[in-house]
């Protein structure tokens, strides 16, 4: 059967891109933080939307579960097939050509498959910006991104990869193709099906190419890292900065010292901006439509205000690029720091601004008194509420040893991120990771329209099995 | 039967609160704009989601029809009842409350039946601009305004009811309550059910609150009209204004001189703001978080560099609070002065930005061949890419003659905007006016989605039936 099928593959597609040998698939099949590694049938790598289109019919046909993969930097083991070898892997990475540009209506259509980055730089050759913007960019793709509905640095001033797409063009599980590259700010007229395919994880049918929106190029940018008390004074200098600077503050992350701390002993050649400790620092940024001089006058004058009302503790205004990129490579390195360090439990929660400060003050307390000694590593983007919550072990034990109290851990930070109103995945999705959380903590009501909805519209349940739900 | 469910949705609303005397539901049957009149049942007037919740599920065990309704202020007949009488409306208006603010968070808690007005009110006692705007707001509730994507005069800087919306409470056709009141910028747990309400029409559940996105109040603000010889010209300033304004461009609206003239005979008492005519006009708004110095600043550099390069021809910065308001004024007559001068063909489209131009001189001309000496009044939300194109006699034809040619103007308009990769209802929504125009539009995969999503959420078919599909 599966001989059969695959056969019809080749046919399709080609015979060079199908791939079936353990070396060949191997490139296709890991967890990009290599904590797993799937099995698949065959590695399928379609050319265009056409191919998309008759592979998941003989997907269909055959009733051979399919599992979408863009640059496969996800990090809930979305993209990766399970272990049974017996679905295929639909990578769209041969799908990356930039269809067109349109300056005046500050749009572009891209193939699915197209890097990040790549996207970026061919706006940016027009004059214009795509900000959607995360350490992965040099290999995610768009598909994955809007299949993620992937957030970054810019989301504060741009929104998720949901608001910065205006059509897509899908793949649907019975294999037709739906043409939704619409370019319109604004259309009334029907069911919001391109939100419904932003977000899926790939369940409901294969993004292969969509409609993204662009901004002008800023003129210039002022970058600042401010040291604060605590995490409510950081709510205090967010308050402040969207007061006077508005939608051209364009980032506002958040660390703990803890994080300085290990950034500093992990990398010592990066910048030590200030002389002595500080409880919080937050790196803010402005753009400007209008010159550097605005950018920094207004970065000046929020710090200033900053420190005269004792919200701030201390600041460094970066007076040049090369000053504001050593700030950025201090909370850029946070992960990189983490993972020299040693393995630690990782969250990516998010709760009401406005909550954070009471949020992380009550969970490090938990987690102290049921860890101590414990080691936080709290930092994220504030100004979307969102924190990477990081649980490292004890000074002296191992951290392979502490990542044995994993489910204890998630479950006094989950319960902690539900307690505030919060979500227990903020920007990386559900993927096969944290699907029994999802069922835990979702309203029995909000998972039934979930699944009435996977079942109407991928009534084989072909789409990216064991995803979600 | 009825009387059996009329007593039982007495029972839980309240007797005062089931409406079925003719007098009682007169006012909830009206089309706004006095084209139709429906016929219903009865009038629901529940107090709170519960009440909602329990009416709902008696609709459903009596198969009675329902017609959410907030302010009535639609434009599709999406809100009022068919002439079966067979249909309750369910208002929301007694469900009026703001149930909390988050300053910090930068959002706000609202029962659906909350007045647009009342919700901005609310807004700005917190120093905080809720954005969405539009010429019904003093009667239109925020249910509506989400229930139908409301869009208005702020989409340019900050988008539609939908980019205004972070979570939503919805009851749903079985009569469960959705709790989806999460005040969140990131939360990527599965698929996107607020975005499927949002747009609705009220044909997949009924919205009962939602938690909607605040901003910082502006500053200050600037407003200029500028006159322009063509539409092509008006989107080189749109360009211009964007690069050099970003974000603090906040309205860039077209009117041609038909238009102003219009309002001019209509209302002789506004502001004439050029001596002799021009083609075009653009009213353009920037907002500003610094101060006025620096709104007018940028506002006139923008105007003044558009004068140098030819691309406007003349223009009025205001100088005042009342000048802008003059200047706002006359845009806001022209529906208004188009009332007075008698009834025309309406449509709510939208076209990529950049074939705005080419849209305009194609239809026009096809109109012109078609209908000659056919009337053309389009203004609209340029900086959206959404045209009120609105087509009424030639002089010395009767304007309730003319309407006799609604069908064949559609036709001409309709595959117009669906040849330049438009949209048929930009901001209105579809309701029972424009659903058989919908079918013929959208592609047949689209739809077939569409209705599977109907069918699974809404298998009785009790929801707002008769609308959209």
């Amino acid at each position: 059967m599966s001989e059969e099928f695959l056969s019809h593959c080749r046919h399709i597609a080609g015979e060079p891109f199908v791939l079936t040998s353990a070396a060949d698939m191997a490139p296709f099949l890991d967890d990009w933080r290599g904590r797993y590694t799937g099995k698949a049938l065959a590695v399928l790598r379609p050319a265009d939307t056409e191919q998309v289109a008759q592979l998941v019919k003989a997907c269909a046909q055959w009733r051979v579960p399919l599992v979408p993969q863009g640059g496969r930097t996800g990090l809930v083991l979305g993209s990766v097939p399970d272990d049974s070898g017996t679905a295929v892997v639909l990578s769209l990475s041969r799908m990356n050509k930039v269809r067109s540009i349109d300056a005046v209506n500050r749009t572009m259509t891209v193939d699915a498959g197209c890097i990040l980055q790549h996207v970026q730089d061919a706006a940016a050759l027009h004059d214009c910006l795509y900000p959607l913007s995360m350490a992965s960019e040099g290999t995610c793709t768009i598909g994955g991104n809007l299949s993620t509905n992937g957030g970054g640095t810019g989301v504060l001033r741009y929104g998720n990869a949901r608001e910065l797409c205006l059509g897509l063009e899908v793949v649907t599980p019975q294999g037709d193709i739906w043409s939704g590259l619409r370019g319109l700010r604004k259309d009334n007229t029907g069911y919001d099906l391109r939100d419904l395919f932003i977000g899926a994880e790939g369940t409901l049918g294969v993004i292969t190419a969509a409609v993204l929106k662009l901004y002008p190029l800023p003129k210039a940018s002022s970058t600042a890292l401010v040291a604060l008390g605590t995490a409510r004074d950081a709510l205090d200098l967010l308050t402040l900065a969207q007061d006077r600077c508005g939608a051209c503050l364009t980032a506002f992350e958040l660390m703990s010292d803890v994080c300085l701390q290990l950034v500093g002993s992990q990398f010592p050649e990066l910048p030590k901006p200030f002389s002595r400790p500080h409880g919080q620092y937050v790196l803010l940024e402005l753009d400007s439509c209008e010159s550097s001089q605005h950018a920094n006058g207004m970065l000046e004058q929020t710090v200033s205000i900053a420190l005269d009302r004792g919200i701030a503790r201390d600041a460094v205004v970066a007076a040049s690029e090369a000053q504001s990129r050593g700030l950025w490579n201090l909370r850029e390195h946070i992960s990189m720091a983490q993972a020299k360090a040693g393995k630690n439990i990782k969250h990516d929660i998010s709760v009401p601004i406005s909550r954070i400060a009471r949020f992380i003050g009550a969970t490090d307390a938990k987690l102290r008194d049921a860890f101590p000694g414990v080691v936080l590593v709290t930092f994220g983007h504030l100004g979307d509420g969102n924190l990477h919550y990081n649980v490292g072990p004890p000074a002296g034990v191992p951290h392979d040893e502490f990542l044995a109290n994993q489910a204890a851990v998630n479950r006094i930070v989950h319960d902690q991120v539900d307690a505030f109103g919060g979500s227990i995945s903020a920007e990386h999705g559900i993927g096969a990771l944290k699907r029994d959380e999802l069922s835990r903590y979702k309203s029995p009501v909000e998972m039934a329209m979930m699944r009435a909805i996977k079942a109407t519209l991928d009534p084989l349940g072909i789409m990216n099995p064991g995803k979600i739900f």
